[in-house]
C-alpha cells in the first residue's frame, strides 16, 4: 500500500532523528515535527522504499539523579493516572516498568511511542495524534504506591517513609479516586500532547496493570508569576525554589533510605474539591481572611508584597491580629515540601460518585444554599494538590493542623488521596526502579 | 479593610482600561493584565482611597453582524455548556440574555465579569481566577435550542430550520449530554480563562436557568496546519475558509429566515465517542481506508497532497477503487457546513452513564476484546463535533449516509446530540437576541 510505505518512511526518519537527539542528550525539548508545515496542493512524487524502522532505538532513558516533572518548570496541563498491578505482580511490575520507561523516553524526545506489544505487525507505531506537535515540555513521572513492595516481594527495599496517609477528620474520600499501586504523572504545555502520552502508556497496560483512576488539571499562563488557584488566590508563593539547597533538603530522599532510592522523593496527591459557588458569595474581606493574604497581589494581610514574610504578631486598627490565627497562612508555614498542584474544573461532566446531597450536608445556614445547575454538588472543581517531599509526614503535620482549625474547611473537601514513592531517575539503558 | 480597598482600586482601574479598549473597538484581544508582572519583595506604600468602581461600564457589546467564536480562528480549549430555562421562561430568558451579554462583553475584553445579582455588596466582582491572564482569544457564543421558542411565546419568530435532529440508526445517545434550551460555547487558548468564564456565566444562572450538561475539549497547537483528531487524522481539510463566499453561503442564515435572525446560523453539536483501543489495534492501511486519506499527510488515497481533491474514480494496482466507496471521504464531501470541532479525552473520570459492556456489544471478533482499565467502555475520548451551517439539514443528509455505510461506524458512537439556533451579533448597548 503506498500510504503505509509512506508512513513507514516517516517513522524511519523519526527514529533516525531520535538517535541524533538522544546523542545530544536532548530531553523533553526537541521540536521534532513529523509533518511538513505548509500544505501542498500538488501530488508528491512517490517515495522510494525506505529503510525499515529499527525495532528499538538505543536511547539514554531519562538520565540523571532525579525523574523529570518534579524540579521541572511547571507545565500548563496534566493528567494523573493510577494503575493497579494484575496477577503475577512481580513479573507484571518488571515488565510494565520496562515498557513504560521505553515509551516515556521516546515520547519525551517527541518520537512515536512505539508498538503495542502483541499488536499486529502492520499497525502504526503510535496513534499519530501528536504528529506535527512540539513535545511541549512533556514530562512523565512514575511512582510506586505503598502496596507495591509487598506485592512484588520487596518489603526489605521499601522506602523509609512510604506508608498510607493517616485519616484526617475532614476527609471526605471517595474510593473512586484514591490509592493505586502505580502512578503516572503526565505534564505538558499542550493538552493534546498529554492525551497522546496517556493513551500510549495505557496501550502498554493490558495483562499487566489496570487503570484505577485518572485526574486532569490545568494552570493558566501566568508568565512566570505565581499561578492562581480557583479561589483566585496566588498559590505556591512560599514554595522552595528548584535548584536551591532549601528545595533539595525539602524534596529529595534523605538519610536512612535504601540505597536504590537515592535521588527519589515522595508524592502526596489529594483531590481537593472547592465549594466555589459558596466561595463566590463570600465577602472579599472574608475570603482574604480565610487565606491570610490579599487576593489582589498575594501579600500577607500583615502588609508588604507577595514575598514578604507574614507577620503573625501584627495587629490591625481594631487590635485583632491582621492575619487571623485560623487562616491558612497562619496554620501552615515553612512546611518542608514542594507543591506542584494543578487546578481542575470538570463542570458537571465528571461526577461518578457524587457526595450525597440533601438535608444535613450543608455546613452552615447560608442563604444561597440552592444554586443553579444540579445543586452545588454537581459542580466538581478545585485543586489537584501535589506535594513532593522528603517525608510525607511534612504534609501530614500540616494537614492535621488544617483539619483542626482552618477557616478554609468551610469551602474545602478532600475527596481523593494517594501517596507514592517516586524512584530516582534512570541510568542510560536501564528502566525505572532498576535497582529495586 | 486595607485589602478590600486595594481590590477596589484594581477594579476601578480595570473599568477605566475597559473604557479605552471599548472605545478602540478591541474585542477579545486586549492584553489587559490585572497584576504587576515582577514579584515585589518589599511592602508597597498604602494606596489612597480610589474612586469607586462604576456600576456598569458603557460598552459596545459584541458588535457586528455575527457572534464571535464561529468565523474566529479556532482556539485551543473549549467548554460547551447547555442550560434549561426554569419556570417563568419568558422573563427568565430575557433576564439571562441580558446578564450573559453583559458578562460576555466584559470577559471578552479581559475585564472582571461583574457582580452576581443579589450577592452581598462586599463580595468581589469576579472570582479573580483570570487576574493576570491574557484574555487568550476568549470568545463566548450563545445558542437557542428548539424548545425555547415555544416556551417564551415566540413561535412565530422561530428560525426556519430549527427543529430537533432526526434519529439516526447508529445513534447511541445519552440523555445526560443531549439537548438543552440554551447553549454557551466558551473558547480560548488558555483552559483557566475558559474555566473562569464558565464560572462567571454559571454564577448568573440561579433562578433563571439550570445547567443541563457540559463538555470540555482541546486542540493541539498545530501552528496553523489542520489539527489532528484522536484518530490521528487531520480533521477539517475540506472546511470552507472563513471570509470566503463559500463560507458565507454555507454558514450564515439564508432566505426565508425571520428578519431578527439575519446574520445568525445553526450549530449541530454531537458528542462522538471513539473506540480508540480498538482503533489502535487496527492496521495502518485499514485505518487509512476507513477515512479515505493517508494519516501522515492527509492526502486522499487517490494521490496528491492534503488539499488535492479526492478522485473517487481512481483505481489501485489491484483494480479496486483507491478510495473505498464506504470510506468517510467517499461518503461525505462538499457538505455546506463549517466544522469547528474539538477533541476530548476524559480518560476514566467522566463516565456518568457508561454504555453497557458485555457479550453482544463487540462489533467484531477482534482478538483484543478485553483491554486494560475498566474495559474499553470506561475510556471516554473522541470528538466534540461542532458544525455551523445555514441549514442543519446539511448535517442530517451527511449523517444519514454515514449511518448507512461508513467504515468508521465500527469505531464511532454518537452519545450526545443537540442543535441550536445561533442568533446574530449584537448592536452596541443591546443584549443578544434583542430583536426576537
Amino acid at each position: 500500500m503506498p500510504e503505509s510505505i509512506s508512513r513507514r518512511g516517516v517513522i524511519a526518519s523519526l527514529v533516525a532523528t531520535a538517535g541524533v537527539a538522544a546523542a545530544g542528550g536532548a530531553l523533553a525539548a526537541g521540536a521534532m515535527k513529523a509533518e511538513p508545515a505548509p500544505p501542498k496542493a500538488e501530488p508528491a512524487p512517490p517515495k522510494a522504499e525506505p529503510a525499515p524502522p529499527k525495532a528499538e532505538a538505543v536511547t539514554p532513558g531519562f538520565p540523571g539523579a532525579h525523574q523529570p516533572g518534579i524540579a521541572t518548570a511547571q507545565q500548563r496541563y496534566a493528567t494523573f493516572a493510577a494503575f493497579d498491578l494484575q496477577g503475577g505482580e512481580r513479573t507484571a511490575f518488571q515488565e510494565i516498568m520496562k515498557r513504560w520507561s521505553g515509551v516515556a523516553e521516546r515520547l519525551m524526545r517527541g518520537d512515536p511511542p512505539g508498538a503495542i506489544p502483541g499488536n499486529r505487525a502492520d499497525a502504526p507505531a503510535g496513534s499519530g495524534v501528536a504528529d506535527g506537535l512540539d513535545p511541549a515540555g512533556l514530562t512523565l513521572t512514575f511512582g510506586l504506591g505503598p502496596e507495591v513492595f509487598g506485592l512484588i516481594g520487596k518489603e526489605k527495599s521499601r522506602p523509609l517513609h512510604l506508608r498510607p496517609l493517616p485519616a484526617f477528620s475532614t476527609d471526605r474520600l471517595e474510593e473512586a479516586w484514591s490509592g493505586g499501586h502505580l502512578l503516572v504523572q503526565i505534564c505538558a504545555d499542550d493538552a493534546q500532547v498529554v492525551s497522546h502520552a496517556f493513551r500510549a502508556l495505557r496501550g502498554q497496560a493490558p495483562g499487566l496493570v489496570r487503570l484505577r483512576w485518572s485526574q486532569q488539571g490545568f494552570l493558566g499562563s501566568f508568565g512566570g508569576g505565581t499561578p492562581r488557584n480557583l479561589l483566585g488566590q496566588k498559590d505556591g508563593t512560599s514554595n522552595p525554589r528548584p535548584g536551591t539547597p532549601e528545595f533539595d533538603a525539602a524534596v529529595w530522599a534523605g538519610d536512612g533510605e535504601p540505597s536504590w532510592f537515592a535521588g527519589g522523593t515522595y508524592l502526596v496527591f489529594r483531590k481537593v474539591r472547592l465549594d466555589l459557588p459558596k466561595w463566590d458569595l463570600t465577602s472579599a474581606a472574608d475570603q482574604d481572611r480565610s487565606i491570610g493574604r490579599r487576593r489582589d497581589d498575594g501579600a500577607p494581610l500583615s502588609g508588604g508584597g507577595e514575598f514578604t514574610a507574614p507577620d503573625l504578631a501584627a495587629k490591625g486598627p481594631d487590635g485583632r491580629p491582621s492575619i487571623p490565627a485560623d487562616s491558612h497562612v497562619a496554620l501552615v508555614r515553612a512546611i518542608p515540601m514542594f507543591r506542584r498542584s494543578y487546578n481542575y474544573d470538570y463542570a458537571v461532566q465528571g461526577i461518578t460518585a457524587p457526595i450525597a446531597a440533601g438535608p444535613g450536608r450543608e455546613d452552615d445556614g447560608h442563604l444561597h444554599e440552592h444554586h443553579a445547575g444540579n445543586s452545588h454538588d454537581s459542580y466538581d472543581a478545585g485543586v489537584l494538590f501535589c506535594a513532593y517531599a522528603r517525608d510525607p509526614e511534612a504534609f501530614n503535620r500540616a494537614q492535621r493542623k488544617l483539619a483542626a482549625a482552618d477557616r478554609l474547611n468551610a469551602f474545602v473537601k478532600h475527596t481523593g488521596s494517594a501517596v507514592f514513592a517516586i524512584p530516582p531517575g534512570i541510568r542510560p539503558g536501564s528502566p525505572l526502579a532498576a535497582d529495586l
